[in-house]
């Protein structure tokens, strides 16, 4: 049964979708066509849309302008997509399939894929510099900026996938399992909520619990992943376990087993919003999204 | 014979080769070995290090504060490195090699290739966003980071990239050619310019002028290294042209004509120049990096 607030994340994901081609318009910004087709095909694919949505119910829960965060929601998105596009070309985890259709590499070559994934990447940068609270707030902004850059970077995104790809094949450590999933997961996760905090003009203490959220529910969502690949319940993702299990990749419930796995994700859950107890009412949609990360069947 | 200023190029760009790495130590920024080291295989391959040094000397023609600009200088060259190592991939221009040594690819494996161009690209926008000038003007940092993202992006760099190989194999349209010199050049020397305008406080005309000075500079060097490709007086350029001619590469001298390739030479020089006019004495580094371009051999 949907809880009562769930409308909320349903709202915002909706505004997210309809706003993510929008600052990539032609009279935004020129592109070659087959450049635009292959940004826009990713873009438009679907996916739940997470991180965006987090940025705009932390930025909500501080009383942040839900239009000026917009920008920043979609260059967190964009940021998403591009590592989708990237992680799924032959040289990486090698991905025919994403989300059901041909990956980008597929529809459009290899090529254009990098570019594509390249041009997502750098528009996230630029969306967010000619953002109107840039030109209001821009020290809110710039730290959006930085945030997200160094949790995209070689320190979390972009070194986690390098440490998943070195790991392939090593076992099931542990260990390396939840860093990687800090870098490749949480990083991005918790720089969106962080972000949100931000822009939204929280307090520095209101910022950290938010980014401490957004640590715990990217490792709960990487959790509940790695359950859902186990049980392999559903057709795709059954698909997808057999090749993350072909490729030898880490995945908890295969190190420790399921119940040590359920266990985590439930303490996860916990703590992602024991990060919560220092707000109100205006943390509910936020609770909300732990719930729905944790109940997610697909 | 050298001009009597050159001193100051070799001096900012000693002070950039110096500070590349700086920014991404261990203490800044922790990576995974692998990509650390294919990070800095790529920064500390050489290079003639321009576009950073055209900001440092853009900004010190506008009364900038050079430590201050270091930070932007190296992410402008974190870019420049990133856009070589991808253009070089296999499914791009599948060159082995780049200034001598094996390409990044060839030396790490593709993947690792894909993911240190991308950490370079994601760092650029970090060390601009934690850069000690954004935190005393944050207006003109972000000013700085929304002028290289539109440069390096889908309108720019990548967009010409895009269009270069979509061009291959297309014969030599000249107008065509323009534009994705343009795009893949003249956009990151001419923000370069911008860039180093904005953050030495340059009035709007200034950065204007300081723009208009790039983008000529960006289509010189290009159409300098045309001119080298097809003179072909040097083995390592020799083999560039044979490998740009197999793959029907557009070059200006190639649809033109050498006389016609070395007059728009010699206009692009009185361009840049010009452009500068605005400028006293505190424009002559900037005209000297002009003859620098305009002559060089390699």
């Amino acid at each position: 049964m949907p809880s009562p607030t769930r409308p909320e994340i349903s709202r915002c994901r909706k505004m997210v979708e309809e706003s993510l081609l929008r600052f990539l318009e032609r009279d935004v910004c020129s592109m070659p066509e087959v450049l635009r087709e292959a940004v826009e095909y990713s873009l438009t694919a679907g996916g739940k849309r997470i991180r965006p949505v987090v940025l705009l119910l932390a930025g909500g829960a501080v009383g942040g302008n839900e239009e000026e965060l917009l920008p920043f929601a979609c260059a967190v998105e964009y940021v998403h997509t591009y590592s989708l596009i990237h992680d799924d070309l032959p040289s990486m985890d090698d991905d025919d399939f994403r989300r059901g259709k041909p990956s980008s590499h597929k529809a459009f070559g290899e090529a254009t894929a990098i570019l594509a994934g390249d041009a997502l990447l750098t528009e996230a940068f630029r969306v967010m510099g000619e953002s109107p609270l840039a030109a209001k707030e821009p020290g809110k902004a710039l730290a959006a900026v930085a945030a997200l850059a160094r949790a995209a970077g070689a320190e979390g995104m972009v070194g986690g996938q390098q440490m998943d790809l070195s790991a392939e094949g090593t076992g099931g450590r542990g260990h390396e399992k939840e860093e990687i999933d800090l870098r490749k997961t949480s990083a991005l996760l918790s720089a969106s909520a962080r972000m949100g905090g931000i822009l939204g003009g929280g307090s520095a203490v209101q910022v950290e619990a938010l980014a401490r959220y957004g640590r715990a529910l990217g490792l709960l969502f990487q959790a509940t992943d790695d359950i859902l690949d186990e049980t392999g319940s559903f057709e795709e993702m059954g698909k997808g376990v057999a090749k993350d299990r072909a490729r030898g990749k880490l995945t908890f419930p295969a190190a420790f087993g399921m119940e040590a796995a359920l266990a985590r994700a439930e303490a996860l859950c916990g703590e992602a919003l024991s990060a919560l107890s220092h707000f109100g009412d205006e943390g509910g949609h936020l609770r909300d999204m732990v719930r729905v990360v944790a109940s997610r069947r697909s």
